[in-house]
């Protein structure tokens, strides 16, 4: 997608460990009128009309999933990743391993929130490994969902997790796909 | 705002502790026509048109204040509780105490982010003891940014959050006020 590809050259920056630092428009700060153009896309690109929920996993997937979910008009529910007084015990649960942050957690989804036969889309901000988004199809497939797709704002196309997820068969669309992050440049595929 | 009052109706549940249970379509589970009516009666309600940035803290200010900022037209910028390598020292930062989750915990918003003289509003989905807000009062202020208004979803007006921040000076407006949540049943002011 040219305008979000345009964005990530004019304020992306490459940090050491192939981390690329979208804050000012994707991650930290949010422009909802590129979140917008960005759903608008996903849309045309699945080529699907009846959705149910959009669903994504908690802190930044909130709001390209709220994105969707606004274009399509349905709800979005999204995967907690700390507990809260009002998660009550009856939850699809799925244990995810974060390599950016090194660690483990698990995602919880209420299980009232998701119903069988649901018609949804997953979306998330990045795919670079994989595990935040295996997590979210876990969930989904738990509460025998239906996974029309899977939309990414921005895939890491030299790790793993693209390869991952396009071998579940699941429609993916990743609206930038970046080859390389090597000598601080960014390369699209 | 009678939409959100009817809706608190319908699908909230009290729980023990003065907790009010509204997943359904608050902050796990996200409505987003419901949301952006809300932010059309924020914008009303301030009465202010020239606004350059909505701020928040994650995560379930996040949905609300992409809503108003979508309104607007203009960025979303969220607090970070969680460290993340994208998130480089330059940060106003502040100390926030939980009372839900009774811990504490540091918000932090990259300083360059955020400018002096920014006209901005503040949105939240809950006020209760009003914590997080002078939180982001705080960011807010060290940034030297204008605060033209609060918005919050919902205020538990029987508990002291709402005092604390009215004598801020800062206008404040709460789309719904409840004024107890004795014997399961809620009751708006």
């Amino acid at each position: 997608m040219k305008l979000l590809k345009e964005r990530i050259l004019e304020e992306g920056r490459v940090l050491p460990g192939n981390i690329l630092k979208v804050d000012s428009f994707l991650n930290h700060r949010v422009d909802p009128l590129l979140f917008q153009e960005m759903a608008k896309e996903f849309r045309k690109r699945f080529g699907v009309e009846e959705i149910d929920k959009v669903l994504t996993i908690e802190v930044s997937g909130i709001a390209p999933a709220y994105a969707v979910a606004l274009e399509y008009g349905v709800p979005m529910v999204f995967g907690k990743k700390t507990d809260s007084k009002t998660l009550g015990d009856e939850c699809y649960t799925t244990e995810i391993h974060s390599f950016t942050k090194g660690n483990s957690y698990t995602a919880k989804m209420d299980s009232h929130l998701l119903n069988e036969g649901d018609r949804v889309l997953l979306i998330d901000d990045f795919l670079a490994n994989g595990r935040a988004l295996t997590g979210l199809i876990d969930l989904a497939e738990q509460a025998n969902a239906e996974i029309l797709g899977i939309g990414i704002c921005i895939e890491k196309s030299f790790q793993k997790g693209g390869d991952l997820i396009r071998k579940t068969g699941y429609p993916l669309e990743s609206l930038a796909r970046i080859k390389s992050l090597e000598n601080e440049t960014v390369e699209f595929l």
